[in-house]
């Protein structure tokens, strides 16, 4: 099988959870990238609770640090992440998410999160929003 | 440009070393990429020291949290990662490096590090290894 089956299998998600290693406040970065051109889109937090709904659902759930609440990625601006995919590191402490972006990833309008680079005498934005954060995240 | 030029400028290594937002460690994820495929190789960490050595010897040099020192990437398995550019994100607080990475990323020799998944009711090996770690690591 080259992709998840979702949703995936009690057995599995245990077995999943019991080998993160978590940090001291039960969290785990996690890498989405999307699943067909490899685009790296952002990185985020997970938790247990968050990375069970995102196996269950198949729609991507965070968790938010700043708002210590889950992140339904997409909740508010539409712009949400199925997932295709979930891949844990050898160590046990980071996640790869593949996954599928509808619209944009980045908060500021961005296909992605990772638009800055040093070029010449400047850290430089190297890419533009396809779409206002005004029309992101209007009710 | 559509890369770095390395030695990248003092200006502009100062201003992304402004723009950084390390935690209590002085830290920040990395998440290496290869350049060419767009693969994601392992993510790891660095400090200011070792973004700086990296952005002037065209080598990924990260922090090792578990030696507490500078990891010179390949420095004992010879799988060294080369620079091929450095994008901050949206927050500041992740970097994606694009490398040319020489051999394999993870230390069990395999190309990447993210090769366990949830398939049917286990957590499986995905990728199997490239090289022995024996070979990787003999004096």
């Amino acid at each position: 099988m080259s992709q998840l089956a979702i949703p995936i299998s009690a057995p599995a998600r245990a077995a999943l959870l019991a080998a993160l290693k978590t940090d001291a406040a039960g969290l785990i970065p996690a890498i989405a990238q999307q699943h067909d051109t490899g685009e790296v889109l952002m990185m985020a937090w997970m938790n247990a609770e968050s990375i069970t709904e995102s196996l269950t659902t198949g729609r991507v759930c965070y968790y938010s640090r700043s708002r210590k609440a889950l992140w339904r990625k997409g909740e508010i601006s539409g712009q949400v992440q199925m997932l295709v995919d979930l891949r844990l590191d050898c160590d046990g402490d980071t996640i790869l998410l593949l996954v599928d972006q509808l619209g944009v990833a980045c908060h500021t309008g961005r296909r992605n999160c990772f638009y800055r680079a040093p070029r010449g005498d400047a850290l430089t934005n190297i890419a533009e929003p396809l779409i206002g954060p005004e029309a992101l995240y209007r009710k």
